[in-house]
């Protein structure tokens, strides 16, 4: 009996499923039905997430990178933003945590017919508004329609372009044992704001941290020991930290409550059975420096309005190696899992 | 009353409602609410074709330069190729045209809940394959799933990224009365195969011409009066003549007698009642030079066995400035005027 496998939304959650479909295209990449290899994967700059030393942009070149992302976020319109400000967001950020400087934009909308451009309007003013903002310069676009019912209203793909500025390479690989690691925010604001908006929670004040990274994260460039940085989207910052702790085969130790929190997204996640650790953020990244310039570092990020609240969460250390421990609040210890399943799916 | 406009599959066209559709967008990235002007965009560069000196792709610096396009085939499989081919051919064609050598791609999915693997198994083979045979690397990607319903099996966008090997930028503004009109192989193959599909015709021997480019056009660069050249995909070619004669001010003249022609295209279009000069191509391009080059031009074509039968189909003429005439098989003379509806949707 040949069993049919099919793709669940857990291939989105950004976790291990996410990770395992990740390593099953690559494959086709590297692979062709004839047993040939294709060596046209540049297997360390795929921009998906997963093991294999993967980042969050590639770089073609000595300093430019290039990074691209869909973007299916449902409801279109959130709590702190939309789908438009999200896919600018969204691609320049994973340029801006490689020290990059996002400088251009290429984007491709599916449109769903029916969709009212009254709609499609304002998505791309939005879209607009945080290019300008971030000065990064539309180049390219494309549009494409397909039937009522193909498509939900709108999807948008976006893929930035831009050179990096940090004096070395910013890459999981460099992390050592014994790097502090910084939170820049509160995690989880757009994952709690998206649950409390589909679950008709009444959640006031309760925003998405949806924004460019780039102006918090570009002073960082400034430190010599500056190892890398990574925003917690999909799968949120536990993901995240996993990510590391496998690619560099060093574990990793945290705080919970060292952990910037937020009261509204802990009462969305106490109401909701959530888990802050997996929300996704869009505007919250996890930096790695080395000890000596950790305070400093951090404050250097205070600077920005946006993270006031930045603060060292956590270290990197040889113990178990490959795995995350935390203290917890009440004085325990547990490990941090990657998530296999999907719990919000269309968050991005 | 206040009147709601919708998208229609129209809008997808590639005609003369897509042209509105990308005006409408760079309108929102050009002004943002408050009157502003964003001057993010590359207006000459956005690759969306319509008025405005619009082109296939856009150069961010001198000689890099960088396409994006939306992927929404159905069927998903047609003879001849699959959305995996397509979404690399798609987007390597349009830098290929502008004398780019196609270096780089970035690869987004959005994928239905429910596909089964063993299909995406086999569209990302096929795109690896085209990536492959056309030295493309894969440098990033990104995949999304939605649940069930909120999306039609596979969604591809494709960024592609290369560098100019043409001695001077070729673009629709270089064109010049008396140039003479080159189209590389039969038009409206693409089309002509999916309509086929799509209606349950029985064509045997018919296939989407769905190819790369680059080899078959990159010997025309070395001819110093080669204008322009663009590839005849959604609205096919009667649409890319009529983009040229408004975006240039020129007119243009052709023999229908001239255009090369298939018999199963024409067989499907007689059955259906579509119009070859609107059907879509995927592997034929028309370029403009220079009289004195013409012969010299299409002779080095027909070297390509994909292009054999490339024919000179017309010129540029300072007659009926901004409009395309047709010298019909009859005898006759009409117009050929720019799509605006759509007959078939989903074509790419």
């Amino acid at each position: 009996m040949k069993i049919s496998m099919k793709i669940t939304t857990g291939h989105g959650s950004g976790g291990r499923l996410t990770q395992q479909l990740t390593r099953r295209i690559l494959d086709c990449f590297e692979t062709d039905s004839r047993n040939r290899a294709f060596r046209n994967v540049s297997q360390q700059s795929v921009s998906q997430r997963g093991a294999f030393q993967m980042e969050d942009c590639a770089f073609i070149g000595d300093d430019t990178a290039v990074s691209i992302d869909g973007f299916t976020v449902f409801p279109h319109d959130f709590p702190g933003g939309d789908i438009g400000k999200l896919a600018v967001c969204g691609s320049a950020n994973d340029l801006a945590v490689r020290g990059v400087r996002p400088l251009f934009l290429t984007l491709a909308l599916i449109i769903e017919e029916g969709l009212d451009l009254a709609d499609l309007d304002r998505y791309m003013e939005s879209a607009a508004r945080t290019a300008y903002e971030g000065e990064i310069q539309l180049v390219a676009g494309d549009t494409k329609v397909v039937p009522h019912g193909a498509a939900d209203k709108l999807f948008v793909t976006t893929c930035a372009m831009g050179k990096r500025e940090s004096p070395h390479v910013l890459q999981t690989s460099n992390l050592k044992d014994g790097d502090i690691l910084i939170l820049s925010t509160s995690p989880g604001r757009h994952g709690a704001a998206l649950a409390a908006a589909r679950f008709g929670l009444d959640a006031p004040g309760l925003l998405s941290d949806c924004a460019l990274l780039w102006p918090a994260l570009s002073p960082l460039l400034n430190f010599s020991e500056l190892r890398c940085m990574r925003d917690c989207t999909r799968g949120g910052l536990g993901t995240v930290l996993c990510e590391w702790a496998e690619a560099s085969s060093l574990g990793i130790e945290i705080v919970e409550a060292d952990i910037p929190s937020n009261r509204e997204v802990d009462s969305v996640c106490d109401i909701l059975g959530l888990d802050r650790l997996y929300l996704a953020s869009e505007g919250c990244a996890l930096a790695a420096v080395a000890p000596e310039q950790a305070e400093e570092c951090a404050a250097a990020l205070r600077q920005s309005p946006a993270c006031k609240d930045a603060a060292i969460i956590g270290r990197v250390a040889a113990v178990h190696p490959g795995m995350v421990g935390m203290k917890t609040r009440i004085g325990g210890q547990r490990f941090v899992d990657m998530p296999t399943g999907e719990i919000l799916p269309r968050i991005c």
